[in-house]
């Protein structure tokens, strides 16, 4: 069969089975001649095929969509009822489905790394999780070999605020950074996001205020925004939110509530001092202001230990600590959890069964058996030689290359750098342009709408090879781009 | 240590950590005795020593709560501060958070059968789960060991359908039941609680209508009320929903959707027959109502193969589809999955990227194994069998003892019947009655708050002794209690 009648045949098939549903629109050509590596004009005698037979049309706003009338069926009077959308208050076809909604879609640019994390052969400079081989393929095997050698308990419906074996081991292991919790104020989530999902939706009221450091990872995701909630950005320096500015912001914005990641922030991998942290909490204090503690990178310390988590210093019940497996452990087992007052904890574990269920009760038992085991402990230790091996050489190759061009910090853990360009250009061309040529970038914008000048580097990710390759490109474009 | 210092101990160490935050309501008397297992007195003394050191006080509304001004640091000028709420726009208490956020709380009676499931010692006649021994623990030991034989791949995110290998999977075993879908059509979600929440987030603006059975599951979880989705019900008889309604309720609602359990439906059990499924499409087709499909059930037949699921005659993209690995493998994987046109599932993946990064990948491995290495067929089969024993004996001891009392379908799959009393009673005090003598129900106003005269019995949970002894008990009281 020839190669346009090849794709024909598979375009016919996608719109026949209603995979491809009338009125979707087609990707661009350009992009089509890309995906299936065909040149431009086999494309144009496919889709000259199908346009034949009245499967595709142009659509008003250009390129190309699935016909309407694509349907046997589309040509009685049920047609006639369906186009009038009798019924359907949105004309009963699921393409207008799509717009609506009160979720709001990610940003196209999240979208498009979403889906590109996925394409291989990129070198992803900015991608905030630890590469396949930080990642313990060894010991979790071992993990499951000792729940495989036991006879394993039903894997039931888990109770609300998840596997109590669980909650005992985060408990323990949270002692160690001078928490002491109870099982019964932890509530289990799936990973460290669901946490922050279910407090959008169980603890704001929409039109309330977050305050949070600006730039930040909150303003990456729409957990927040989605629940009608605004955030209201607060300047950090080396060491941190600036308390000063706390009290003004919080009342002028009769806020809610602050959102903070003291340690290894994501995305400027700034720590928060010992004094910082200290003064944050009086003043929350006299203000009566809750705090959700975002403790994601508190463990992958990679000089000195950071100071004790805010809720280590909370004896208000003041603070709702976020923790989870992702970044030290495996993002794959989406385990983390939220510390916090009973009552609070168990208005979220009410939300969590009306949104799934719970966690994954095989992946709890994982985790359990993970931190029991002395593994997490152990695996930890390697993970940050490795980490600090990778920052090390990555700024070395920001010494190489970037001198001139930018500036950046030195960070005591987790996994970002955070580099900020001496002069302006638009980030969009910059990510387009570095994509071109095979580097995947988080560009600051990300975290912080008005942005024009930074970029998330992450030493985590690419490998050695790919981040000598990848940072020389990155300043040969920006070298082009800057004004 | 005497008893009542044991217990103001336990007391003031849970207030002074913050998990008992200030403001917050202390469970009644009563209730403290029965959970202590103490006597009224020892509680009284107890409290009053709380009393006495200024840690608790009377509330306006009644009862016990634990004193705003039990903090250390509520004396100094940071209190007068704190209680004129200067900065929180909900005077800063978390107490007040817990009745805020755009979530509705579970039905008081869900919440209450949420917790008390975990109770040890209640016969549950009403849990829609396979009772733990109805669980295949050895063969998922297997699939574990299987695992954790081969080189582990390391527990990644997974891209935003979910893993390609479980698509393939999942896409295979729906071809058993006439579904022809690529994985590129499949979303795997964790559990098809998700899936149902995700479709409300996602594809439903506020205010629009959803048709469905009445009774439904859909009234029994807040998935959709919380999106600001409205319900229609429509009847039904022992065949399904009835197709001669369908259009003018659509019409007459505006109706954006039809939410439907064909096979075997939750609560009443019901097989939609093969008839009644073409002539649903029809009308649908005619209208331009887009379907959701809930085979939850599906695969749970005991007498007879149900016929195809609608999905399974759609070829115009009408019909979402969902799917659970949690009824007939195991609810704690949390594996379900949507099938529907690429546009959608694209969409809804989106949205789930925001919620929490994708299902656990231990579990979609797992799941993957589950169903390749062919568990599942063979799972089902044993399942079934013991499924239709279990009904059989339930059937035999409605006969015995609620003949005149009620009357009740013979489901031919799933887990439930459906009993209908022959008078009225308050479901509330026989739901208050039965946990007295042991026995938690799911009343029928769970699925239709109008109801007044049904319960949702199930024969997959409780084991045949528990099903002797609740039947008998729930007879002596239905009898004392209708009128
Ligand atoms: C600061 C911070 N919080 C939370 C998360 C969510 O992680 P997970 O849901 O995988 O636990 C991330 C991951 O990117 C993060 O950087
Ligand atoms: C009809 C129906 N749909 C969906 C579900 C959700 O199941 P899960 O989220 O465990 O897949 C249930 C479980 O009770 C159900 O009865």
């Amino acid at each position: 069969m020839p190669l346009h009648r090849q794709i024909s045949a598979y375009f016919i098939s996608k719109i026949s089975s209603g995979a491809w549903p009338p009125g979707m629109r087609l990707i661009p050509q350009r992009e089509l001649c890309r995906q299936l590596g065909v040149n431009r004009s086999t494309v144009v005698t496919a889709l000259g095929q199908l346009a034949a037979l009245g499967l595709i049309e142009g659509s008003r706003g250009g390129g190309t969509r699935v016909a309407a009338s694509s349907r046997a069926g589309a040509s009685g009077p049920d047609a006639a009822a369906r186009s009038t959308g009798a019924a359907g208050q949105l004309g009963g076809n699921w393409n207008d489905y799509v717009e609506e909604g009160i979720h709001y879609p990610n940003l196209p640019a999240v979208q498009a790394i979403n889906r590109l994390e996925y394409e291989a052969g990129l070198i992803r400079l900015g991608t905030g999780e630890p590469a396949p081989g930080l990642l313990p393929g060894e010991s979790m095997r071992q993990v499951l070999l000792e729940l495989a050698q036991n006879p394993l308990p039903p894997l039931s419906y888990e109770e609300p605020l998840g596997s109590l074996i669980l909650r005992r081991a985060v408990s323990q292991e949270l002692s160690k950074n001078g928490i002491e919790a109870d099982p019964s104020s932890i509530l289990i989530t799936s990973g460290a996001l669901q946490g922050l999902q279910l407090i959008a939706l169980g603890l704001l009221p929409r039109g309330s205020t977050v305050l949070l450091e600006k730039p930040s990872y909150l303003y990456s995701i729409h957990a927040f925004q989605s629940a009608g909630v605004k955030f209201s950005g607060l300047p950090m320096d080396k060491d941190g939110l600036l308390p000063d500015q706390l009290a003004a912001a919080a009342i002028r914005s009769k806020a809610a509530m602050l959102y903070t990641i003291p340690s290894f922030h994501n995305p400027t991998g700034i720590l928060m001092d010992a004094g910082r942290r200290d003064a944050l909490m009086d003043i929350a204090g006299g203000l009566g202001l809750p705090i959700l503690e975002d403790g994601a990178y508190q463990d992958l310390w990679l000089d000195d230990r950071p100071p004790n988590p805010l809720k280590a210093r909370d004896r208000e019940g003041r603070v709702l600590h976020l923790g989870t497996l992702s970044k030290a452990a495996s993002p794959g087992l989406r385990i983390g959890w939220i510390v916090g007052p009973e009552p609070v904890v168990r208005r979220l574990a009410d939300i969590k069964m009306q949104t799934d269920y719970g966690a994954s009760s095989l992946s709890q038992l994982a985790a359990a058996r993970w931190l029991e085991g002395g593994y997490h402990e152990q695996h930890l230790v390697l993970l940050r030689g490795k980490l600090r091996q990778r920052r090390d050489f990555m700024l070395q190759l920001l010494d190489i290359h970037f001198a001139g061009l930018a500036s950046w910090n030195i960070p005591a853990g987790g996994f970002y750098i955070w580099l900020s360009l001496n002069g302006t250009l638009s980030l969009r061309r910059l990510f387009k342009a570095a994509l071109q040529a095979g580097v995947l970038l988080n560009t600051g914008d990300l975290y912080d709408r008005s942005d024009s000048r930074h970029l998330r580097l992450s030493f985590a990710y690419a490998s050695e090879d790919e981040m000598d390759h990848g940072i020389a490109a990155l300043a040969n474009i920006i070298n082009n781009q800057m004004t």
